[in-house]
């Protein structure tokens, strides 16, 4: 298991991310980091939130902190993406 | 000004957004709330970001919550949204 069980949220289907947090969960640690960068993020929330939902109803959102990024674009520049980071957790 | 100085996110340009943010604050109330639903939640992200970075140094993100909305489809079913409110609010 990777350090702190963080989820990159990309451009995959929802509930590949759902699989992932409830594979993350079932391991000893009872935390998992959700980070998502521009568009990816609304999709970071729908995987929090569907996780919670449906499937572990005593996973609780910890903190959601946002963010901004400076990444190289095409042309060379930098351009400013907002980030967001959701750390869920399971019970007490 | 509404109650509670809440600014709804939807899809216009987000330079829109920021505007109004700017605009709520000059008022007496130091608090803005944004809501956003589904798509638009990256979009309430990049809002706060590009307010507290480019143009007001002392924002600071207050609370960040997350949560599920039931809301008709046109086919008359519910579909589940995601839904995301940040409180900004102007340091003393």
């Amino acid at each position: 298991m990777e350090e702190n069980s963080v989820i990159y949220i990309g451009d995959k289907p929802v509930m590949n991310y759902v699989l992932a947090v409830l594979t993350q969960l079932k391991g000893d640690s009872g935390v998992v980091t959700l980070k998502a960068r521009g568009r990816s993020i609304s999709r970071a929330v729908d995987t929090a939130e569907i996780a919670r939902n449906r499937f572990i109803p005593d996973l609780k959102v910890a903190g959601i902190t946002i963010g901004t990024e400076n990444m190289p674009s095409e042309q060379g520049r930098t351009v400013n993406v907002s980030s967001m980071e959701i750390v869920l957790c399971k019970g007490q």
